[in-house]
C-alpha cells in the first residue's frame, strides 16, 4: 500500500500553508517554524490553550517577535458544539506564561477567519491547512463552504494519537472540540495527523532549551523563556523521568509538510469517538490486520527524528535572530 | 411572570425579518406570508426537507411566483455534525411535489447563506431570524460569528414541540440537525418556538384548500396542487381522523411575529437532546412547577386562533394574485 | 383497541402480589393498602428512597405497625449499572423521617430477594409483581430467571409517566435505575404503569392528613405524621399553590390491581431512555396517532377517581387500627 | 510498584476455580487445562460465542470427553442490558463446528448458574471466578449477592485489551456485553485479565494443532478437528500473514492462577466504556504516566511464554487421554 505522503516530499518545495493555532507555548514555536519553511498565507487563531483573546495577542505578539508580515484574523470564540474548556494548566491563564512579553505592536487583519479561511481555500493553488489548535474554525469553514474540501491539497493537524494527556483516551485539540475533530476527520480531504505518539518524542529538554537561549537575540531568550515555564508545567504532570521536557507538540504538524523525510508514517482509518464517557474526543486508529478494516483517510506520523527536528527548529529561530 | 411577547405585537409594524427555509410545502406558504407580512431583507436555504440544490431551487420558483424582489443565498448541504437526512416521505422528493412548477427565472444571488447572514444581522436594525428548517445556517452564523446575537431582536422558529413527529419524541427539523439546534436554544438569544404542539392546530383542511384554489390565479392554483399532495402525504402517516389535512408548520413562525395576537404563549427553558437513543432532537421544554426549573429562554407557542390564522394567508396570496 | 385491563377488575377477587419497595412515605401507605386488599404472598426491599439498609427497616416497622405476616426479603443495595442515588430531600436521611418509629420486632426473613421472587413467581399462580422503587431487583430477576416472564400475570409499577420529579423528564424510581427499567419494559411482560400523571392526582392533603389522624390508633397516628413532613418537604419543592399535599404515589399500583374502576388507563408503547443527556430515565410513551407507532407494551393510568382512592386508604388503616 | 500477582503463583498450589464459559473452541481447551491443573468446582454457562443452549450443550459434551465429575450449570440467555450477540463467524452455528461430537451423556445440574455462582463463593475458601465469556453470570451475581466480592479471592477472565476483534477497540466478551463488565471491573474485586495483547501470543499454529492430534485419543483428535475450523475462520478474517492460527485465548485466563510465572503483567486501572459511537466495549486501559492516573484495580496480562503455555495445554490433554 502506497503512503499518501505530501507531494513536497519529493519536490522539496515549500509548502503552502495556513496556519490554525491557539498559542500556546508549542504554537509559539509552530509560528516560526512555518515562517522559515513554508509559504505561509495567513494564521488564524482559535479558543483552545487559553480563550481566544488571549490567543490571539500571543500570536500578534509572536508575529512581532520574528517580524513577518503575514495576516491574522481571529475565529471561533467556542467549541462547535460542547462548552469551552481551557489548557491554563500546562500553558498559563495567558496561554504565554513564563517569559515577558510586549505589547503587540500592529493590529489584527480581522475577526473573521472563517471567512479568511474559505477565501484562501478558494484563491490558493495546493494550499494545505495546519490546525494546530481544536479544530472549530476548519469545521466551521468546511460546513459553511463544503466546495474547499476539493480545492485543498490537504490538512495537516497536531492532535490525537493513541494515547491522551487530557483523558486516558484522548489529547487536548481533539478532546476540547470533538464535534469539529468530527468534520475534519470524515470530510474526505487528506489528512495528515501529528498525534501525542509522535509528538511526545519531540521534547524541551534543558540541552535544547539551552541551545535555543544561546542564540541570544530577544527571540531565542523569549522562546527559550517560554519553554522553561511549559516543560516545568507539562513535566511535573508526568512521573519522575517518564517525560524528560515539555512535548513541543505543534511545529510537527508543519515540519510533516515541510520536511517529510523526518517522520515515519503508516496509513490508518481514523475516525473520532464524541459519545463515549471515558472516550469521548478520542481517534479511534484502526489498527487492526484485519479484512474488515476501513479504507485510510488519513497518514498517521509514528516516529520523528526528534535530532533533525530540534536543527529546524533552530535555524529558524537564528534565522529570525538576524 | 412578563412574556417575552415581541414588541410588534403592540406596535402592529411590520418586523424585519429574514427567512431561513427548506422548501417544502409549508414553507412555501411561509414565504408568500412573510413576503406580505413583513420587511423581508432575504431568503437562504437549508438542506432538509430535500437536498441543498432542491430546497434552493423550490426558493427561487417562489420567488418568481410571488414575483417579489428579494435576495436568495443557498447555504449549509448538511447539518452541522449528523449525517443528512430528508423528508421524502411527506414532501416528495423534489421537496414541492405535486405541481407543476416552471423553471426559475433568476439566478440565485449567492451561495454564502452564512455570510449573507452575517452581515444582514449586523447591518440590519431589529431583525429577526425566522429558520423554518433545520437550524444549521443559523448555528454556524452563531458560532461563525458570536457578536450576532446581541446584534438581533430574537430567533423565531418553526420546529420541536411536546411530541414528534419523525420520533416520538423528536419533530423533524430539530431531529434533522440536533447539534445545530442546541447552539441556538443555548444561544442566549430571545427565541419564540412554533413547535407541533400549535402547528397540528393549523392543517390544510378540504375547505382550506378548495378556498386557496378559488383565488384563482397561478399561485393558488399551484398551492392548492401542493397542499392537496402534502395534506395526502402528511395525513395518510395519521390514524383516521387524527389529523384532517396536512400541518401548515412553517407560516406559524412568521405570524408569531406579524400577528402576535392570534397565539397563546407559555415562557420556558427549553433545551435540546443531542445524545438520546430515543429521545435525539427532542425539544426537552420544562414544565415542572418546581423551585429548580431553569429561567426561561424561550416562548413556546401552545395555541393559535386557526381560523384567523388562515385569513391572513389567504389574503397574502390574494394580494399576490394581483 | 381493547385495554389489557388486569382480569381482577371484571372478577372482583383480590389479586395475588408480590410488593418490591423502599419506603418512603408513599410506601407505608402502599403496604397497608396491599395487606388490606390483596394476598399479599411476600415484601421485598430494595435500595432507592434510602439506602438499602434504611428500606429493609422500614418495611419492618410497617410489618409490626399492621401486624400481619408476609415474609420480607432485602434485595439490591444499588442499581443494576448506574452509580447509587437516594431520594432525602423529600424522604429524609430515614427513608421515613417525620414520625417516632418504633425498632422492629422480628427479624428479617431473608437477604436474598431475588431468589425469593424468582421462587414465587415459579410457585404461585397468576402472581403480580407490584414494584414502587427502582427496578433492580426485577429486573435481576428476570434475567437471572427469564423463564418467570412467561410464568407471571403481570407487572403493575409506580414509576415514570409524561414529565418528570427528579429531571423535567424523569420520574424518581426510572431515573434511579434506567438500566433496570428498561429490561422490565422490554421484557414482554403485561405491564401496568402508575406514572406521575396520575399519581399528581392523589395528594396528601391537610384534610386527608386529618382524617388519617382522626382514625386514632398508633398506625393512623404516624401515617398522619409522615404524610404531614412529606407533604411539606414534596410540597415546598413546587410553586406556590401548585400541589397541595405530597403525591401518594405508591398505593396506586396497588390500587390498579385491587381497584381497577378507579383508573383510566390507555394502551401505549413505552420505552425507557437511558443514554441521553436530558432524558435520561425518561419513560417514552409513543403519544402519536400515526402508522409507525409500535404496539402497546403496556397500559398507562391516566387518570384516578381520587377521593375513592383516599377512601381506599383509609378503609384499610381503619381495618389495621382495629 | 508491586503486583497483586496471585498468591498460587508462589505457594505452587492449584487454585480453586468456577469456570464459567461459552464453548466455543478455545473455551473447550480452557475446560481441559482447567480440569488438569486447578481445583474445579464447576461450570456455568452463558449465552455469548453461541445462545444459551449450544453453550450448555458444548459445556456437557467437553465434560463426557474428559470424563470429570463437575457440575454444569446454565446461566444468562442474554446480556445485563444490550441485545444478544453471538459469534457464528468464528465458531460456526454451533459454537463447536468442525468436529463429529457426541450427544451429552448426562444431564445438566441445573440451570440457575448465578445462584450457584454465589453458593460456591460463600462457600468455597480462596474461590478464583474464571469467566471466559461475556460477563453476565458474574455481573448478576455481584449486583445480586454483593457480599460475595469481599469473599471470592478474585476474578481472573478473558477479555478486553489495547485493540479489539469485533470493533477496532473492543474484544468480543466485553463487547457482547459490556454493562456486565463494567460491573465487574468496578466492583473492588482483585482482576487479572487476559486480554487480546497476550491471547494473540498463542495461537493453533499447524505445528501445535499437529501435536494435539498426535496424542491419539478421541478427546485429541476432537480438539484438534475443532482448532482446525477455528483457526480457518479466525485466521481467514486477518490480513495474510498476520495471524499464524486462531488466538486460543480462554485458557489463558486459567493459567494466569495455575501457572503465573509464564506471564509478564502490569498494574493498570482498567474502566469498559458503555456508551461510546466506536467505543462500546472497550477496555479503557490507564496507561498513561502522569499523575492524575488512578489506583490500578486490575493485572493486565502483556506476555506469555507461549511454548510453556503450549506444553500445559498438551499436558492436559495427554492426561485425560488416558
Amino acid at each position: 500500500m502506497l503512503s499518501i505522503m505530501p507531494e513536497t516530499a519529493t519536490t522539496g518545495n515549500r509548502p503552502t500553508i495556513l496556519l490554525d493555532c491557539d498559542p500556546g507555548h508549542d504554537d509559539a514555536i509552530a509560528i516560526v517554524v512555518a515562517a522559515r519553511n513554508t509559504e505561509l498565507v495567513g494564521i488564524t487563531t482559535v479558543a483552545g490553550n487559553a480563550p481566544l483573546g488571549s490567543t490571539t495577542h500571543n500570536a500578534l505578539v509572536m508575529r512581532d517577535l520574528i517580524g513577518v508580515d503575514v495576516p491574522i484574523h481571529s475565529g471561533a470564540a467556542r467549541p462547535l458544539v460542547g462548552e469551552p474548556k481551557f489548557a491554563g494548566h500546562v500553558h498559563g491563564e495567558s496561554g504565554l506564561d513564563g517569559a515577558d512579553l510586549p505589547a503587540p505592536s500592529t493590529p489584527l487583519d480581522g475577526t473573521d477567519a472563517v471567512s479568511f479561511i474559505i477565501d484562501m481555500c478558494r484563491t490558493t493553488e495546493d494550499l494545505w491547512l495546519v490546525p494546530i489548535g481544536p479544530l472549530t474554525n476548519i469545521a466551521l469553514a468546511l460546513r459553511t463552504a463544503p466546495d474547499i474540501a476539493d480545492r485543498i491539497a490537504g490538512i495537516s493537524l497536531m492532535g490525537g494519537g493513541t494515547f491522551g494527556n487530557r483523558s486516558s483516551t484522548a489529547e487536548f485539540n481533539i478532546w476540547a472540540d470533538p464535534e469539529a475533530a468530527h468534520v475534519v476527520f470524515s470530510s474526505g480531504v487528506r489528512i495528515v495527523m501529528a498525534g501525542l505518539d509522535v509528538t511526545h518524542q519531540f521534547t524541551a529538554t534543558p540541552d535544547r532549551i539551552a541551545a535555543i537561549r544561546s542564540t541570544g537575540g530577544q527571540l531565542g531568550v523569549t522562546l527559550a523563556d517560554l519553554l522553561t515555564f511549559f516543560s516545568a508545567k507539562y513535566g511535573e504532570r508526568h512521573d519522575d523521568g517518564a517525560l524528560i521536557g515539555g512535548a513541543i507538540h505543534d511545529p510537527l504538524a508543519v515540519m510533516a509538510l515541510s520536511h517529510p523525510h523526518l517522520f515515519e508514517r503508516v496509513e490508518r482509518h481514523v475516525v473520532v469517538e464524541t459519545r463515549g464517557e471515558y472516550t469521548r474526543g478520542m481517534t479511534v486508529i484502526d489498527q487492526r490486520k484485519v479484512i474488515e478494516r476501513q479504507s485510510p483517510n488519513c497518514d498517521v506520523l509514528t516516529s520523528v527524528d526528534a535530532a533533525a527536528a530540534f536543527d529546524v527548529t533552530l535555524e529558524a529561530i537564528i534565522h529570525f535572530t538576524g
